[in-house]
């Protein structure tokens, strides 16, 4: 039973990586469509997202066989749980990717973004991608340095964020308050993600060592 | 053993009902904060947010147990699943209502809405609060109409929100875009914590039937 506890997890740990790698492709061309105003790309991504259904579809599937193994044990019954709660993150994320997407859309064939803050998304778009193949990373191998560099990216992403509403909010905006909306919204979109990808990570730890990352890399550096 | 499970499965819907009732009344209580700039009242709010970790935690603890009584069938490991998700729900609308206190504390002494968006948001907090009742009242009765019900107040949530926008985009607004980033903001927090409340519903009605609210009411009309 074991053999196949063990089999079955890694098959649910591939479906939940998959997702991952869907979220972080999905942010990509979404933040593409969004600088570049590319209506197709952003349809595309909007057009099809059964992809995503699916895997979800598949990932809750096999965390139920999992729970419905004779008698897993507490530790067991911990890992499998937050299998559940990781594919609810990363399906999130997914829909924050398909944020970004509705708003290119909306405002094409203007860009949605003024010129001074594209240089931002572009970054912020770059810092979302990493974080989702990070927490990916964290899923393959469930290194809690790993989930901890993605801490990281993430303050990168908060320090965007906050300059974002700085120029927002402190300059002399000259694109009206319909660019400040969308500029705010999207900015919400990417550092959602982002702490999600953080959230994935720090699960995957502590569901395969029942520690959080700071715990066992505190541990380690203490040795 | 099956009454074992049904004591305890009541145990953790009496749970997540609390937890329902308080991001409920930590709404109501931010909305004021906000109307009124009122900073006792969120920093009250703000200080005190172990409640609500203690409740999770606790009902957390309880669906564990569920899931560790031997051999739940897999109806029942669906009902316990979902406790977790409805656990996840709650606790978000709850910090979305911190988020709202956040606000009026960060702009007092100023009131952080122009006057006219006020009713805007008097209007979403009346809507958001009745919302987690209404979800807390799904939670104890499990009744698929009343999951339905909560679709109405997050419809007229939706249409504030759309119309809050139009206040924002199309008229003159004369507040400048700070105040236009905050409105932007908090609304959002209200749109998003009514959407988590309607998933509470869906999500208790499918534990309880296996069904969507939609597939029971649709086949008892078609008695």
């Amino acid at each position: 039973m074991r053999t196949a506890y063990h089999e079955q997890l890694s098959e649910l740990n591939k479906t939940l990586g998959q997702m991952c790698e869907l979220s972080g492709t999905t942010m990509e061309h979404a933040t593409q469509a969004l600088l570049q105003a590319d209506l197709d790309v952003a349809e595309r991504l909007l057009e099809d997202s059964k992809g995503m259904s699916k895997l979800v579809a598949d990932a809750e599937e096999q965390a139920f066989r999992l729970l419905a193994l004779q008698a897993p044990v507490a530790g067991e019954l911990r890992e499998v749980v937050s299998g559940f709660q990781i594919a609810a993150d990363i399906d999130r994320m997914y829909a924050l990717a398909l944020h970004v997407a509705k708003v290119a859309r909306m405002r094409h064939p203007d860009p949605a973004l003024p010129e001074e803050v594209r240089g931002y998304f572009a970054e912020m778009g770059r810092l979302a991608v990493r974080l989702a193949q990070g927490a990916r990373d964290v899923l393959d191998t469930e290194d809690a340095s790993a989930a901890l560099a993605l801490d990281t990216d993430d303050d990168a992403m908060d320090d965007l964020h906050r300059h974002l509403f700085s120029v927002l909010m402190d300059r002399e905006w000259p694109h009206g308050v319909a660019a400040a909306v969308d500029v705010t919204l999207l900015g919400r979109y990417y550092e959602r993600f982002a702490d999600h990808a953080v959230a994935v990570g720090r699960r995957v730890v502590f569901q395969a060592t029942g520690q959080t990352p700071e715990q066992i890399v505190g541990s380690v550096e203490s040795d």
